[in-house]
């Protein structure tokens, strides 16, 4: 791939119940700001993971992983950016990079490695619709 | 009812993720507390949940009501105790006591109302064998 | 009280996180729904709880009730209207609703009870520039 | 090391409030359910990770990564193994399975790395009490 890929943001306040005892953002939500990323980008590129549910294909998640920088608060205004790093006929990979823009501070990185499957379960080719997500 | 209900137990320890950035368990967390009350008294009454969805049936819950008495904290050990309150022939009400017994100290009370659902989502009549939850 | 009581709104879309195996949101999840209406209506009446807990003020939720009307899905788009139905020196009610507008459907109403604490826990009055959240 | 690692178990049923529309648990949850498989390591071991916060010390979580194996159900009973695949004076670095011990089938497969905070945030030597949980 030359071109630069396309490069999704979307932006929330973090929530009281997503911080933990140590004052910061629990790790795991990550994962659910990640996710978040992906539903924004999916919006973003005019066809939603929510239609792609209802037309019988799932994009089941076989791995994970998350780099942490530096810790987030309750109340602090983030942006997660989300991109497709590699795209094959039955896997996909979205990186993220969630950053606070007021303070020019990443706060994470990461990926999520993916497999399509359709409603049995089955490994199957993603949807050409989805296909361009990539290429167009 | 003049005999007293039966009243299952379920002990576990607050798990970090749990906790808020007061130091203590999320408010929202009882919620989930509760529902695992719940799922501990159908397994100890030889009905467990999951069997009462495999058979096509949903307990959706109506309305929930909780008092918080006393904060909870990380790696506390605590005790839900869950009684049927109410059973009529399509809704259920749940109640609740979460307490540290280690301290003596009621942490929150509460209950659930239900509202029995087969797969279309129709209200419906609970199933006999679960209605022998309050009787027996 | 005989004005109208100031309402705030906020909107988002449901997470995938945050619906369960009946492909519903999580009952749970509307008390951080409601705890996020609190924020917005922090924020717009220009004093985010952030700056009332630097302050060295807490609002401890004591009591909370939801009464579910319809489910809501994943990436459903959502309204959470939030006011305050009574404010006493050291104790506060809001109450909530959250509604599709699209579909012009009420999803959850609600309401949670607060005390003030200082950071030692112990019962204090609301200071003033909160107070004045109800009545200016 | 030569010497097989101490590997901590823990068992406990999935809860309702764990799974997604998918019908499976959501897959930000298998992050905390490795923390809970730290904090009975800890347990087990003599030293709870709450006696480690109350001395002033904090394990920030700096990465995190799964994999994903087999879908996991509401109400399955799954066991968390947890050991430490790496310690230094300021870093540690703990590995989990999570299997469902009845089927005879791993769920998940992962890691942590943490690194030794003071309550300053500054990185510090792992006290020595913790340093033994991996030598003997």
């Amino acid at each position: 791939m030359s071109a630069a890929p396309f490069v999704s943001e979307t932006r929330f306040h973090i929530r009281y119940a997503e911080t933990d005892a140590m004052g910061i953002v629990h790790h795991s939500q990550y994962i659910v700001y990640f996710e978040e990323g992906r539903s924004a980008y999916a919006r973003q590129r005019g066809h939603p993971y929510s239609e792609f549910e209802r037309e019988g294909f799932i994009l089941a998640v076989v791995e994970v992983g998350v780099n942490y920088r530096n810790p987030a608060r309750y109340e602090q205004f983030i942006t997660v950016r989300t991109w497709i790093s590699e795209m094959r006929s039955r896997t996909l990979t979205f990186n993220y990079e969630i950053v606070d823009e007021a303070l020019d501070e990443t706060l994470a990185t990461g990926f999520t490695r993916h497999i399509c499957l359709d409603l049995e379960g089955k490994p199957t080719r993603i949807p050409e619709k989805w296909l361009l997500w990539m290429t167009d």
